[in-house]
């Protein structure tokens, strides 16, 4: 069964707009021959980079749009000003109607989610959406969640991300039964708020289908102590962040450290195969591809600032997200514990 | 002026007890010739350690204590079977009572947290403590506070944080005017929780005599953007241990790459003095050493996990602490801006 699989792209959207989304999408092309692009924004603007695109020959559309999101827009003001007539609006809505699959997008995060809750709505059974990273671990990669969705995720909250991030592990890694751990100050069972213990019980105490393993700390993430790390969007953004940071540091420091010197400078050059080996497994490009989950749709965030190799990296995200069926596995995952979770106030809450 | 500094050690804290506690004081001891000790704890298991230490010869006491306080213990628990008798408790109370002007523990956090609380109780006007964090950052060091003392603090408290990490910024760092932010998830005023946003509303608004820079994000802790991080207990201890977990994955992967072939092995010996640098300035034990704030006294925390060396660093951080009046300046601090603070509800708590 090979449906033709189309991917939505607002092409404005990041640091350099199209200057880095084209020649994002033709990488992804060259490596998904079978797979199709609508390109959303200023067909103007995104003339000069397809020209030079070797790969897009008869795969990709372009579509016109008037308004292209700011950046820096606030996500009411981009909502208001974008309806409609934004690539980015556009581009949602072609999921929407099921022309696309899956949307990939660089713009003003803010701005997508607010969009995409707006005009995809939350799965049934959804109270609200997550945005889940990819995390690199000592053994291999961890997906976190949720890095910024929803501020002050209650116990309810916490546990749909549970399932939504292990649905996500399954559908990305392949993994038969992930493990899932809640992020937390501590492993025992009174430590934490209640927020946090209270979706701690209820994930021990409700059998759900899924490898609960208890409460994990903040290092345990690096550790790949579990393969799905559950938080709310305030910790999990700055946890991330935090760890962006430190990475940083760290390589810049290894930088002067190692050029400090002529003789470590020399000793570098020998060393350099082993640098661009360590280089690349923590290539931030090729983590690149946060998701939003539980939406009725495939939405990936592309870091605003990345490359074209970064963009296509969240484009092979989405790709694998909708060959692995991951809204409909997410969909029925939830619909199959529906009857343990307690009631939500707020199911298919619409924000703006 | 020269007051003689005597500094309280839980000398059976840590994974290793006296093994790591009593060279640490020794090593300290060398370095501080001017200040006495007194060791709290097994007298027995404290005794061949010491008889081995070079320069404590007439500047130690040791003080028996029947129980040690085990790592894992409930902090209520422990409050219960070791008031009063264990030497965790002993110390803190010399700490009361004047004889010694700081103590310093590798023990159980939640146990030292908890009885410092009841012996030494908070500060006037201040409603919870802080366990401040000294942060390795791009340009130096900076504070973080709190790392888990405070799960939840409201916006009042995280003021009173504010206040109390600029104090200490100013007592271990000599710097005049440290600068301040609080940590959230963008920069904007509408972002972030509740808390926070109302914390930066106050500091914007209140004209406390510090600088207030605005909100930072997690990634600003390593670029050192501002000198003192505010933040509640839950996500500033997941932060902390997030970095702490990307530097040692980080440190783990550029051993293994470095050391794959023979060739990058080479290059490594010739850049040893590089790596040591680097080494250097992110050994864990030059930074260890977490501060509880807020108290009338001063409580260090070392890591359970540190050897000698790394003690010795928490104990300094004592002894700077002590020597630039650190409790004396967030109480005169604290009390100066006691009319702009609102009134809380919870001012001399006692936690158990």
């Amino acid at each position: 069964m090979t449906t033709e699989i189309i991917i939505a792209i607002d092409a404005m959207g990041g640091d350099h707009g199209p200057l880095t989304t084209i020649p994002g999408v033709d990488l992804a092309a060259q490596r998904h021959p079978d797979v199709r692009f609508i390109l959303f924004g200023d067909s103007a603007a995104i003339g000069a980079p397809l020209s030079k695109a070797k790969y897009l020959q008869g795969k990709v559309e372009v579509r016109h749009a008037e308004i292209t999101v700011a950046m820096d827009e606030k996500p009411s003001q981009a909502l208001r000003r974008g309806r409609y007539k934004s690539g980015m609006w556009l581009a949602i809505d072609s999921v929407r109607s099921g022309e696309a699959k899956a949307i990939v997008s660089a713009g003003n995060t803010g701005a997508l989610m607010a969009m995409s809750r707006f005009v995809l709505r939350t799965l049934p059974g959804i109270e609200r959406p997550a945005i889940a990273a990819i995390w690199p671990n000592m053994i291999g990669e961890s997906i976190v969640l949720d890095v910024g969705a929803t501020v002050g995720a209650d116990a309810r909250q916490l546990v749909e991300f549970a399932i939504m991030g292990e649905a996500m592990s399954s559908c990305l890694f392949g993994k038969e039964h992930p493990t899932v751990g809640l992020l937390n100050i501590g492993s025992e069972e009174v430590k934490g708020n209640d927020s946090v213990k209270e979706a701690g019980r209820m994930l021990r105490e409700m059998k759900l289908p899924l490898r609960y393993e208890g409460f994990v700390e903040g290092d345990d993430i690096a550790k790949g102590k579990v393969d799905v790390v559950v938080t709310e969007g305030f910790t999990g953004n700055v946890a991330l962040k935090t760890a962006e940071g430190t990475a940083k540091m760290i390589n810049t420091f290894m930088r002067q450290a190692i050029t400090s010197t002529w003789i470590s400078k020399l000793g570098a050059l020998l060393s350099s195969g082993a640098f661009s080996t360590l280089r690349d497994r923590f290539d931030p490009r090729k983590h690149n591809g946060g998701v939003f989950l539980g939406l009725n749709g495939v939405v990936v965030k592309s870091h605003g600032g990345t490359d074209g190799i970064g963009f296509a990296t969240a484009i092979e995200v989405a790709i694998d997200m909708v060959r692995n069926g991951l809204t409909q596995r997410i969909a029925s995952d939830v619909a199959a514990v529906h009857g343990l979770l307690p009631m939500g106030e707020h199911q298919g809450d619409v924000a703006v």
